[in-house]
């Protein structure tokens, strides 16, 4: 970064605070993968120390000081960059007092393994306490942050810099309508689900996956895939070490195989940025709707495409020849592309899965706005399942316990899934645009080009850009959901013969 | 603890400090197990922030403060024990400028991977900048601590309070000078090791070494092993995460059979702890020779007895029917017990061990007082060789390459080994007066009885007393060569007919 002596003091002064962040993300991996059950407590008070630490070198009157110091740059530079998001951390970190910083911390640790024990036991109950706990601590935090129209917009911009309920709703809306007539046409069809149940051993699951990542682009000199409950890319602090995590499903292919493509598209945006801005405001993804759009866009925009598995397909065979000899090409296309409402979210096909999220979101706001309470949420969830997705989950398990993201503090973020599926379209599509060769490229195996594009347009500027600006500079308009709803509706038209 | 209100305001706030040391544990240990190697210069920097913050709150105004409303609890008081440790970390973290701390925590990062790269390529001369950078800092380090008579005296007491080179050197007199004999005698003897030689498949070996393991007492609940290219214990702020590492060769038994076994012991005593004592001054074990007790006594006392393979060599039969069917316990018993002067040290035979850690620590002190130059090592350390066990290591890798102890810094650690050979006998002795069962009892295959002993005399205690008084109140004397002496006279004397 080509910085003026204030801002290098600046970025200099945060670094520690970065260091900390770093430090709290090999924890949370660790917790996460092979952490034994007896560290919980000593845990949750170390990442407390960090995040307590780390909050306060970031709302500091030093912090402060040099943000003085440094002025208002030369609009487009470097520097200006790293004043606007180090402002806008410096602002958010001394609305939050310290304690509340310290009781999150410490709250969502320690209920990520009680959620992790509730799922396995179906019993939503022993959840409660912890998520009534943490409910509590994130509409105190929406307090402090502060809002204009409704307090869980002040949860949102925190994934989502700029993001409004208000705005999101159209979105939400737009996609049911104009998914409304294929999904009710999808859930009266066949199972075509077949092929991809089977037996299928562990480790020649993990070998293909990782060959796919391989094939992407992803680096394992700077990175490395682990076993975890939930899968999660993270990294250390730049671009040098970037973590993926999935699970394995002996019995079913796609949740280790996509839940891989996935992760190593979150993977292979932090490899992609900028090493210089290591350790300074600008590291890591701009948002999570962005980052979303990446991981959606190699898992789903390139992984269940044709051309994708005109390459891959006769490899997979010949990893799973007894699961796959008599799939053709093209029914095992239309397995993994079978669209139909289902329970696990992480599992949705692409047609439905916009509706988990609206679930999410609604029920979400409830909670914030103290409309619904938490003791409440298995009902509610059911009823909205009914609603949205027209089924009712088996147990809660498989219901309002799937996902961890509540009991982890992460409240505001469902939506930005959704974001990332209305770009990963409009990006790919500008990707396309200007190389035309990309499916052919697919066809073969190859995505260099394609990288190339994302690295150059997206993934190289890390926070340089607001969310807004990244994909106006990159697709020459803003976000828009009409690419997306064009390509479910071409896409699943073709599947389903609509 | 049962504390007064000004003890516990100190401990409160030394709590982050310690938070700091178990996050950054969490680092070092990820470092040595899964970290790819692209992760290594953001690992230094986050390293070296969290030693920096961890150095300022030991060493800032406000413990200064907190010390001295503490004043001087009642002897024997957890309080008066708190307050005497945290003033020896004060005092020493006050003599050490932060950017020391920062500089050696950064270098010493730096140097593990190279020292690993270049044991691995046997090139020495790829790690002397490395070396020589943290042999400067350390004798910076020494100057700003201070010391009476020796530079060396100031790194040593980092790991062992009180000791001295100049109370070493007799121990080590009598050590060289007690077994001369026996090493001579034992030097000329046929090799007996060739039953331990042969095809060992590393998940069989995995599986008995932790089957060792949970015999001890323990506890996977609280702990784990993984692989790591030097065995290793660590523990994160308590005895609830206490973590083991080994290393497998697939063509030889004892290497990780005995590195379980030597790890094991240090982690049941981290295990041990009153827990208490975690997140406080007196958390964790009390010294590296103490702790090299626990190790040892498991290891060799323990591990390399009679008693323990009449229960278990029947099972290693078992779980390696090749490799032992035709080997009879006794002869399995003198292959694991064969000493004879060799080139590793951690596969050392209990005779000829201490050998290794005089040559060390000869080297140590040479290169800390500036008599010997980094570049000159490799001939010094052959030369050494020679002098102390009559043989040349074949290269290298196989010499001073073998520990990464220099390069992470680690000067003054060889001699606590030495000193815990010593005490694991006079310890045993001690639990043996009391309980003479204990032999039959490990002829069951039962250790209930010694690790009740040891939680009792020495593991509960964590920091409470100094190694000292630890050693006397759970003998009845002070530390003494005279048990280990006789122990190794006795043990080799009928292994080898003297």
């Amino acid at each position: 970064m080509n910085l003026d002596k204030h801002t290098r003091s600046l970025v200099d002064h945060l670094a520690a605070a970065s260091d900390l962040d770093s430090a709290a993300a090999v924890l949370n991996w660790d917790q996460q993968t092979y952490m034994p059950p007896g560290g919980i407590t000593a845990r949750a008070e170390a990442l407390a120390t960090l995040s307590r630490l780390s909050h306060e070198i970031t709302a500091s009157n030093d912090t402060a000081r040099l943000l003085d110091a440094a002025g208002d740059p030369e609009p487009g530079s470097d520097a200006e960059a790293v004043v606007r998001v180090a402002r806008r951390d410096h602002e958010r970190a001394t609305k939050l007092p310290s304690r509340l910083v310290v009781e999150t911390s410490r709250a969502t640790t320690l209920a990520e393994p009680a959620w992790r024990q509730a799922r396995a036991d179906n019993d939503f109950d022993s959840l409660v306490p912890h998520l009534q706990k943490i409910l509590d601590l994130q509409r105190e935090t929406a307090e402090h942050l502060g809002y204009r129209d409704h307090a869980y917009d002040a949860l949102l911009d925190r994934y989502e810099p700029g993001a409004t309920k208000s705005r999101l709703e159209p979105m939400f809306e737009d996609l049911k309508r104009g998914t409304a007539n294929v999904v009710r046409a999808v859930s009266t069809a066949d199972d075509r689900t077949a092929p991809l149940h089977g037996a299928f051993d562990e480790g020649k699951q993990e070998t293909f996956g990782k060959s796919i990542a391989s094939a992407f682009g992803y680096d394992w000199g700077r990175g490395r895939q682990d076993r975890a409950p939930h899968p999660f890319c993270i990294n250390f602090g730049g671009p040098g070490d970037v973590r993926v995590t999935t699970r394995f499903d002996p019995n079913r292919l796609s949740p280790a195989l996509f839940a891989t493509l996935h992760e190593a598209g979150h993977a292979l945006y932090e490899q992609g940025v900028d090493p210089a801005y290591s350790r300074s405001p600008l590291a890591g993804g701009v948002s999570l709707g962005i980052h979303e759009s990446q991981s959606r866009l190699w898992e789903n925009v390139v992984g269940r495409s044709r051309p994708f598995w005109d390459h891959f397909y006769p490899r997979l065979r010949d990893a799973f020849p007894e699961a796959f000899g008599g799939t053709s090409p093209e029914d095992f296309y239309r397995a993994i592309n079978a669209a139909s409402p289902s329970e696990i979210r992480v599992e949705a096909d692409e047609l439905t899965y916009n509706l988990h999220v609206v679930l999410r979101f609604e029920l979400e706001v409830a909670l914030v706005e103290g409309s619904l309470a938490v003791t409440d949420l298995p009902d509610a969830w059911n009823a909205k399942m009914e609603e949205h997705l027209g089924i009712t989950p088996k147990d809660n398990a498989r219901g309002v316990l799937q996902d961890d993201h509540w009991a982890i503090g992460f409240f505001g973020y469902f939506p930005t899934y959704t974001l990332g599926n209305v770009l990963s379209v409009q990006l790919f599509e500008a990707a396309l645009k200007g190389h035309p060769e990309i499916p052919t490229e697919m066809e073969r195996g190859e995505f260099a080009t394609l990288l190339t594009w994302l690295r150059e347009n997206v993934h190289r500027h890390g926070k340089k850009h607001d969310p807004e600006a990244l994909v106006e500079n990159a697709t020459g308009r803003p976000p828009d959901t009409a690419p997306y709803l064009r390509y479910l509706e071409e896409k699943f038209g073709e599947l389903y013969d609509l």
